[in-house]
């Protein structure tokens, strides 16, 4: 097989690369970093490069022009190479640094009565031995334990070759005074001996911080907090995107990267760098004597999907996507931090927090946990809206739990001008009823870029009950306005004119758009629906409707029950818990009982496939009109089109 | 700090070091190999290099004679670059490597009566899965968790993240039906559930073997033994020397190496290094259809003193050395091979067996172990006499343990001529009473170069008998024979002229030597009969002498008796038992007793240490003299003076 020289214009050094070789492997082979929201499917068309010296030969050209193609444009996913090119690497979109301002810092508060001493699995010990000598020349770690059980009742420990590595000199520097870090509890051994953590010199003084971590990894969003553990207080928080993004948006998508030859390798670092990122951060946010460190955390509680945790742990996650659905493990065991890659105390663990299934991961048993629902009386309804649509029903008495796979409309992707929650985003839309003209608030009060979900929420409702789209989502092209016009891809509407937007194109949101949102709606109301006929429930019995995920915090009760995402059940039944899943990671992180808990949770939830019959396909067509085919399933909304219809 | 050009003869490319760096550093850094016997102390200078060109700062000339100081010789250990240099490297002393012959192929039986299922803590489980399907959607592990519990009765199972990676793709592959192998017991959590090492293709045969290594890391020598543990047959025995030699002899030279910067880890990887080639070649012997890999050994037993281990293990051996002479550890955790470093299934685990202190090690619990004489209804004394002397005494009731430090002298350490005893070592010396000309024996039958430790105490005792020596230890010459002269260290006996010899050098035996000789063996003396004092016995109680150590293999008991390294006793007490090490790991590699049994042998052991008062020292000038100071100890060699003087 004869090697090619590949030339990225970003880089004086040519790669050399073997014929055949796909040009997104020599980019990454080379260290060009190359945008593939779609994973590398050659459905999104943003890994576009401009051969400009030599030929590729193209698999695939979609989503690029014939005039892109005859100036060189390719693929890099889908092309090959065959002979020596040289390539310009057009601006790739740049992933924003998340603004963790008061849209992600949550007020949190120490779980009533918490007391480190008789809840945290993780215990502080201090103990003095006695020097060696002559007549006693015991050997150190013998003199130790000795030490904790005498001074401490612990009758045995767990050590590893890390701290058998360390204690000879701490003993000898600290005179024979030190303080034991134990972690007593793992839960696939309960019952085991604790494992020494850390050796630290002389005796800490009880208030002194002992450090551990809630991490939740989201497909979009990585959250961690800091906490000190004897306190259980929250001492810092922080966000940021997901590395992984830049291969694959979605899920399915990374599974399909991650299954490419070093996919895994490479999806399990770039999550393992953004989480390494954010505990130092983390750590930097704290002022102390001493500078916190990552190293100085021994703990870590971990949420996120069944695809996230998979793909942190290096596990393969094709079954998660390929039929029948099946992850490799939805309870793993308590891991060494050094196995999973976190850069914390090598010696501390982690805990990722169990799933149900391929599509109801920890992020779902955290957020159940975190909102008390498996503890209540009445019949909850749970929901986490983020790229996939995961719900749970049930109270104290029993749980049921199921995956619509909504799709990340309401994230802004599959939205020409959809976006995330950051600086520039329309995060509201009003529309006058007799003008057709909009009002919007923009994220950071900057000219606008495009539309978050909640806006495309307001939006949908906004142009239904103003009449610009009927309940099939088509546009009215006849009300005399130039908001509303034909466009590329169908009838459209413009929210802003070029003039007030951050690049002088108009913001509209097309037909194409609103049938993308419709399917997403209707998969989300579809998946409560038949959960609930499922276990038998009338939702109308549901007395709580707890919207979990970042994505709830902001949407508008009223507009998304005026679209049908929603039940239309008193808006006090709702309530907006947001980031669940890491409140859930923290509770658990907290206390050996909360741990349970989720495993309890985990075990009692029952899932329900909505795709092993066809009962979920006709309660989704029958959900894809605004807000139903049935409309006295929305009482309210049908009495505000009768209002909206005679006030005009 | 300015840095210097440091080139030698044998590398096209020169280093660059700062002021101040030693020599050996230097030569480290450049990949350079010199011999340090005596761990870079300065005191055996043969690490002496030549600079031909600019100047080093000599700390230390030791064994450097002013001719070879004014021809650019210097100890590479104690000298320091101070300017840019040329070095020639003189021919390094090799190693060379060991006869695998007869001499250190043991014969091994398989203890009676074992059974694999019954004895053995490794398991094999065959399972067969349903797969999954829209209808049961349980996870990887969880499925395969039920099969083990249904068809097996395996209640629970403890599962490595390596495992976890590997397990979606095997189930798969093959068809849902594989083998798995278990490890049911460590050490330090008996009760735990097993541990998955391995889940290996379809259903293996009952008679397929599972591979198990038992290692034996001796100060000289490292032994390794591959062992398949469904039958529990030796299949292949390899041995090495030490990497760790060239780093010093004895144990307290290569504890100052480790202590020096990246030391300790230099001495692992040399040892790990010996290991893993040893594993690999021990592969390699095994003829079967499929190839016999390191990989595919689950579980190693390793044995050796306790700064063996200690290195192994990267734990500081630092306070072994100094008083009050403790070890960090003696009975370290079951530890994962990849921690180690073993290159075995690095699922597998090592378990190094459990030591008693600083001098006492595992090497002489296992020997007690393979011996037999923790389960003994008589008395026996049980000695390993490597390059430290190791001393266990007593039976079923009691065990009583010592070291006492004899030193190298008997492995051919601080003897002019002393070799091991490899290709070209006198191993056997007979001198006639009458003309006192010597008859001698070469391993090899080629020209001698000479003397190994067997060869060293017949000549002490035939020097003795014949009187060329007196009981002090003191040349006569005046005996009228030219072997016997005033040489360079005062009085001295030719075994071997020249024209006889490998390089064309008189071997021969100097009052120095002999002098070394008689310390050794005096520690070793002395050394058993304070601690017979010690537990109230009397030495013509011992009815059993176990000898164990290569060393202890090829030694005549009538002559070391005569020298008096022995204690007096009717032959027929006298075993050679080998290497005792090494078949204790292989017995504790076997069962689950076995291993019990030898930890229990650690925690019955009173340690008695013999530096503690004026005891031993007191014993150990008594026996400074052939036989002993006093004769009456001594009657079979008190007889055989007078016989000797009788017939002369």
């Amino acid at each position: 097989m004869s090697a090619h020289t590949v030339k990225f214009d970003t880089l004086s050094q040519a790669v050399q690369v073997p014929t055949g070789t796909l040009l997104s492997e020599a980019a990454m082979q080379a260290g060009v970093e190359i945008t593939q929201p779609c994973g590398g499917q050659g459905r999104c068309g943003r890994c576009a490069l401009q051969v400009v010296e030599g030929t590729v030969r193209r698999r695939s050209t979609l989503r690029l022009s014939q005039e892109d193609i005859d100036k060189g444009f390719a693929l890099a996913c889908q092309s090959v190479v065959e002979g020596d090119i040289s390539v310009v690497v057009p601006p790739q979109e740049k992933i924003e640094r998340l603004l963790t301002s008061d849209r992600t810092v949550a007020e949190v508060s120490v779980p009533a009565g918490y007391n480190f001493r008789l809840d945290q699995p993780i215990q502080r010990v201090r103990v003095s031995m006695t020097p060696p000598d002559m007549s006693d020349q015991t050997d150190d770690l013998s003199r130790f334990k000795t030490a904790l059980r005498q001074q401490a009742g612990i009758e045995d420990i767990r050590v590893s070759l890390v701290q058998l590595q360390k204690i000879a000199e701490i003993f000898r520097q600290e005179d024979w005074r030190v303080t034991a870090i134990l972690d007593a509890y793992t839960w696939d051994q309960p019952d085991a001996p604790p494992r020494l953590i850390a050796v630290r010199p002389g005796h800490e003084f009880n208030d002194e911080p002992i450090w551990g971590a809630a991490i939740d990894i989201g497909t979009t969003t990585v959250t961690v907090w800091l906490v000190d553990l004897v306190s259980g207080q929250v001492r810092a928080q922080v966000a940021e995107y997901n590395q992984q993004i830049s291969r694959g948006e979605d899920v399915v998508s990374r599974i399909i990267f991650a299954n490419k030859n070093g996919g895994s390798e490479h999806m399990r670092n770039l999550v393992l760098d953004t989480i390494n990122q954010l505990l130092d951060q983390a750590c930097k946010r704290i002022k102390a004597d001493r500078p916190v460190t990552p190293r100085d955390i021994v703990k870590a509680s971990v949420v996120g999907n069944s695809t996230m945790i998979h793909l942190l742990l290096g596990i393969p996650a094709e079954n998660i996507r390929l039929m029948p659905f099946v992850t490799t493990v939805n309870q793993t065991p308590t891991l060494l931090a050094e196995k999973v890659g976190l850069e914390i105390n090598p010696d501390g663990t982690v805990d990722c927090l169990p799933g149900v299934a391929s599509y109801v991961g920890a992020d779902i048993t955290a957020g159940v946990l975190s909102s008390g629902m498996d503890d209540s009386d009445v019949v909850n309804l749970f929901m986490d809206v983020g790229t996939n649509g995961e719900i749970a029903l049930g109270s104290n008495e029993w749980l049921a739990t199921c995956a619509c796979s909504a799709g990340p409309a309401f994230e802004g992707a599959g939205v020409q001008f959809g976006m995330r929650a950051t600086k520039g985003a329309i995060e509201e839309v009003w529309i006058n009823s007799e003008t057709l003209e909009p009002t919007y608030r923009v994220i950071g009060g900057v000219k606008p870029r495009g539309l978050c979900g909640s806006s495309l929420i307001s939006l949908l409702a906004e142009m239904f009950l103003t009449g610009i789209i009927d309940k099939g989502g088509n546009f009215d092209t006849n009300l005399g306005t130039a908001r509303i016009r034909q466009g590329a891809h169908g009838g459209e509407y413009v929210i802003a004119w070029g003039e007030e937007t951050a690049d002088g194109r108009d913001i509209t949101i097309t037909h194409v758009d609103v049938d993308n949102l419709l399917r997403a709606k209707a998969a989300i109301y579809a998946g409560f629906t038949v959960l609930a006929d499922s276990v038998g429930i009338s939702l109308d019995l549901v007395e709580q409707v707890l919207i979990g995920g970042s994505f709830g915090k902001y949407i508008n009760v009223e507009k998304a029950i005026e679209i049908g995402l929603l039940p239309d059940l008193p808006w006090e039944r709702f309530q907006f818990l947001g980031n669940t899943a890491v409140k859930g990671a923290y509770r658990a992180l907290l206390s050996r009982s909360a741990r349970q808990r989720v495993r309890d949770i985990a075990a009692r939830m029952t899932y329900i496939e909505l795709s092993a019959d066809n009962t979920f396909y006709e309660a989704f067509m029958s959900a894809l009109f605004l807000p139903h085919t049935d409309l006295s399933r929305f009482p309210s909304v049908e009495a505000a089109i009768l209002k909206q219809g005679s006030s005009q």
